[in-house]
């Protein structure tokens, strides 16, 4: 049987980290831009006798090697969004237009407490803990970022991987899934072209901004007409641009897409979709030019062992009183956290953590109103409730550690 | 100077040709099976002592051969439309169904009208009088028909043609202008393929409901990108069918295009362009077949020759009083006619005989409602004031003659 | 523990009942004109000493009482479908443009065997049986004849009504799910008004053409951007018809859209988004007159309920081989038959009987064809293979009642 | 019989003319801040003895009183374009991102090289001469500054006003027409508002990328199938911009439309077009906020006074070789000059001076290369050739003032 009475003395240290979150949410930093944020983690890290090994410019891992046992790895995402925040908080954002607007500051700060917890209670524990602090999750850059930079060769290699994420459920729950749990997500942008002319002579042009227009309809069918009514597909048009004077036809247009999925197949289909309707329409235009396609901010699909994934869920039930550990639904929100447990072709599970005002929330559930009065991650409003959030999500951490090291 | 008096003596004959009309006007009879038409202008053309040769099955010549001097044709046409009338005349159609919707009994009666009076007055002129009554002109096959029959080695080869219409302008006018005066016309039938499936089950679908509302869409933009904005150009999308059942997906969409030119570089680009269109949008829909297209009811432009016109023009003014002759408008009409003196090589002139009754005409064109109160052509309650249009437009006939064969 | 052991004496009667079914199967009658069919059912259950009352003009409802206990309803319905057969059959529908495509005719022949089993070893159970034959259920139209006629006060209210359908899976199956297992269904008959002209006057027209068009287009956001990506939901549009001559600019559009969701939330959110759609777009185009909307063949939800489901499952899964009870795919297929229990307030179970080749079906699903090669219901080709398919469908009705009625 | 002798001694004065242009076209300035230029113009004038009154802060006019007769106002517009000139002349614009790219700087020149002309042989002619250099031609907002700012109470009323303008025809030429010649032209900023969200969550959006495209292409039809296709119209979209990311659906979208129109009731019908598709498509969508419509760069129609042209267009004839005076055919572009004479309730006449080089316009018109091949106004290759075309558009002026003034 596991031993988790250790835990009991988070609470001689949730102040510290209740300080450390502030200190993150203060000064955010963009992704891959994360100079101060990882020196703070190395720095804390050395406060508590662990040394961190750089992995790409701004990324961080701590290795515990606690004697014999299986290596579990669990890793916290550090960068933050170009969002100007509007949370009214004592400890808002000091930085202009930047904010931790997705959590990843609770991220840091409960991992840094969950390797606190283990660090001091070696006895309770046996096997290699793997603390890993990765920088760009919202670009999708920074797993591959650390990866690019020999993560599999500089630290021992994991039997298992966790990671967790704040959402706007509930504070004091934990919410788990078997299979897919977060949508693989793409974008891309799409140039067709036309050719200008003044407005006056449509005659001497092919109109890219028409051209745009029949596109943005035609791609609508390819979730209404193309895709099996059972399954998740979104393919948004994010942006559509094209022209800035009304009286000269432009010569190109310029779309951004965003798709989400839950199914690799579903998503390449789509992609062919795109391109075969994409191109149609500009033959159909006359358009002089090929189109190009430029693919970017492209996130796997987070899809949960269902092994690893019970495991812990039981874990968090043995643990956690009743109420608190929940089923998670599949949001279409997108990670890189994924490419990591890939690249060492192993096991993981990612879970959530209720973030949101307890009473708020179910004011706002019992009225339909969630979406519109609960403020969701990327909005900047966004404000995780520090309490119970950061006990449990540091708890959570430590339980799914104990579910593989436990003695 | 020509000798015109002879035209005083219609008035003996004005009672057989209403007669005449409104024989016609009651047993109308629809393109290429004008049987009964065409027998009784063979009798009406015997009663005046003249042969008349068939050309196609319903197609009849015949020639006035009167000494020497340059060889004129004039043409009528003498098909009815598949309508049902809906005027109340006494002398109403007795066919259900089929009408004289379009005046081509007017045009038959005034052109029996001219030959009688030619014939009669053989003195006041010379040269050689070709009269010709044309099947289907409604649907572009009569003036075919008759040219596949052999007409330019069965006739004598004319200087010049001339053809008349009745249009709903006032009655007592004559209508006419050089150049473009009636556009070209192209029928077009598409038909796109998709693959059908059940209404429940669309991604085992291509849509070709959607495919063909995608073209319609597209196909606005040649007129409204593609075409100079000086330039005459229509396309319309007179049918647009797919599909019987709201849960079955049909295979494939049927469109049926109108096109009308005055410039057949013009009329060529377009037609370039709807195959493109259509063309791209099939390949955007993934469409699996190729799409076809059937050209069908093809009207040549009716352009007349200046020197033609302004010679029939002059000699109009001549013999009218003032406010009868007047410049024609060109109408988006389209006529066959055309094709008999291009077969020939030689120059036509086409002009428009008012039929309205002038006091209504006048009425609405001051209250900016000629549109919707004065019946045009192909309405069910086209109703050509007998008096004086049948008189005028057999005068024309002969005015028209004598400006070439006059002495 | 329920005595099943009679279920073997089947083999004694299946000659009888595949006769039976090549008998339907060869003369189909399409929904609400089952006359012939029901008369032949009627027939059978006298032979077998039972009397059948008929309600409405073709539907047929047997009352076994069997003594205490509660009362079971069994559903079969009995129409054909307006599809000429294709599948080369020695047992073909001699009635031509009709055939029982969907299976009705299984659905008949194994109600009547179970009937007879049941009536014929009354000892091995105890209650009420009421086996009820529904004509039209194509049509949507069945159901609610025989509750218009008093179905309700005519019959002993059954405590659970259940019903079967055979579907292109492997013979030898049973397939069941609790919750929903066949969508709503609804066709909606959507009229728009434009103003007719001549095609070669589109300014005198409002263009109903390109009307249905932009309506085409629009419809589709409602599945694509309206809908939540997680959700169910089909809007097809079956036809879309407008004109019938190139040259003439017709003045209304006709649509048949048909509708399918899980929820009835979401089947009124999007019919409100149909009819905002149209409005608008009605509007866009400066329509003379509002549009109509007339829905018809609207299926309700099937939508098992759980106790129900699983005790059935059960009992499947208790008599019949390891491998013969599946979890059923909801469908996207509708019925009528659940508006029976609605009508008594009773629960419902509703299952598949799988109907295809077994090897045929395993090779198309290794080649991941089984949605070409496997021919569906409403295909001219779709041919249930009659063994097992026959016995396995027969045995499922009488054990479903055996669940409820075994001692 | 005018005294146009002394047009011979602008050999005298061409060179200073030459310099003067190239001084224009090395400073171009935008509308509305025309000071360098404005002074410039005004030294000369002094130069010349004569005063400038500056109406608006960069408008000038000069008055010459010559005794008894009619009235004549000539106008030159002063402004430049936005645009990087790229003709690689030595005597380029060395203003960053300025160009005189659409001739006004042959303006100025001609009409003060007219002045001097006219101002140093007074006896050739009597009267009263105005000469006005208009700012802010471009934004359509210089002659209503002028206008603003007391124009018709601070100069003597004119009885009839001209203009003149260079053009991409062969150099040596002056275009003249009666009528329209240069369209109306408006410009309209729509904006729709859907709602926000995230890109993974379509279904609490208003999409206003879709509703864009869905206006773009509505508004096609304006001139496909509500203008009467003999009618000149184009409805341009030359900006659609909404959104700047993948994944967040934006709030709104962004239209600049530009018209063109030669007759201002089927202007208004446009106007009233667009406004009733943007509001249909807008309901279509569920937009939770009425658009708005912003109207600005309003260009009045150019519409020559019958007469005015004719007498300017003889005088022209009688003056200069044959093959100089050429037909103009309306140009879609767009000018305020109207406004002027308007305000006076005067007539006016506006024509068209040839600036291509011949040689090079004549290879491109037979090898049908016009349009691709010689640079027109607003292009970054727009170049005057310096000869004759100033020589002809000084003489021009001249000329035309001495149609109303000579003696």
């Amino acid at each position: 049987m596991t031993n988790t009475g250790f835990l009991d003395t988070i609470d001689s240290q949730l102040d510290w980290q209740r300080d450390l979150y502030k200190d993150f949410h203060r000064e955010p930093e963009l992704g891959l831009e994360e100079h101060k944020t990882s020196d703070r983690i190395e720095s804390e890290l050395k406060d508590m006798g662990l040394r961190a090994e750089r992995i790409s410019a701004t990324g961080l891992v701590a290795v515990i090697e606690n004697g014999k046992g299986p290596t579990v790895l669990a890793r916290a995402d550090i960068d933050a969004l170009p969002i100007s925040e509007d949370t009214g908080l004592d400890y808002s954002s000091t930085i202009d237009g930047v904010m931790h607007a997705c959590g990843h500051d609770i991220h840091i700060t409960s991992l840094l407490g969950a390797v606190r917890l283990l660090n001091e209670n070696l006895n309770a524990w046996s096997g290699t803990y793997i603390a890993l602090f990765q920088p760009s999750e919202e670009n999708a850059a920074g797993a591959k970022a650390m990866i690019d930079d020999g993560l599999t060769s500089k630290i021992p290699k994991p039997d298992i991987a966790y990671a967790q994420h704040v959402m706007p459920m509930p504070t004091g729950t934990v919410n788990t899934k078997a299979g897919p749990v977060l949508s693989a997500g793409d974008s891309v942008k799409i140039t067709v072209h036309g050719r200008g002319a003044h407005g006056s002579m449509p005659h001497l042009s092919v109109d890219p901004v028409v051209l745009a227009a029949t596109i943005v309809l035609r791609l609508q069918t390819i979730v209404s007409r193309e895709t099996d009514p059972g399954e998740f597909a979104v393919v948004t048009i994010g942006a559509s641009n094209s022209g800035s004077k009304s009286n000269i036809i432009p010569d190109r247009a310029e779309l951004l897409l965003n798709l989400r999925t839950y199914d690799m197949t579903v998503r390449d289909r789509i992609i062919a979709s795109i391109e075969r309707i994409v191109k149609g329409e500009c033959e159909a235009a006359g358009s002089p030019k090929e189109p190009s396609f430029e693919y970017y901010d492209q996130f796997p699909l987070t899809d949960n062992d269902e092994d690893a994934n019970d495991a812990v869920t039981k874990a968090f039930e043995d643990y956690f009183d009743d109420g608190v550990v929940l089923p998670a639904t599949p949001a279409t929100a997108s990670e890189d956290f994924s490419e990591i447990p890939d690249a060492f072709e192993i096991p993981y599970a990612y879970w959530m953590i209720g973030c949101a005002d307890a009473d708020a929330y179910k004011k706002a559930a019992e009225a339909g109103t969630v979406n519109s009065d609960i403020p969701a991650n990327h909005s900047p409003q966004f404000a995780p409730v520090i309490d119970p959030t950061l006990e449990i999500a540091t708890k959570a951490q430590v339980i799914a550690a104990l579910s593989q090291l436990g003695s």
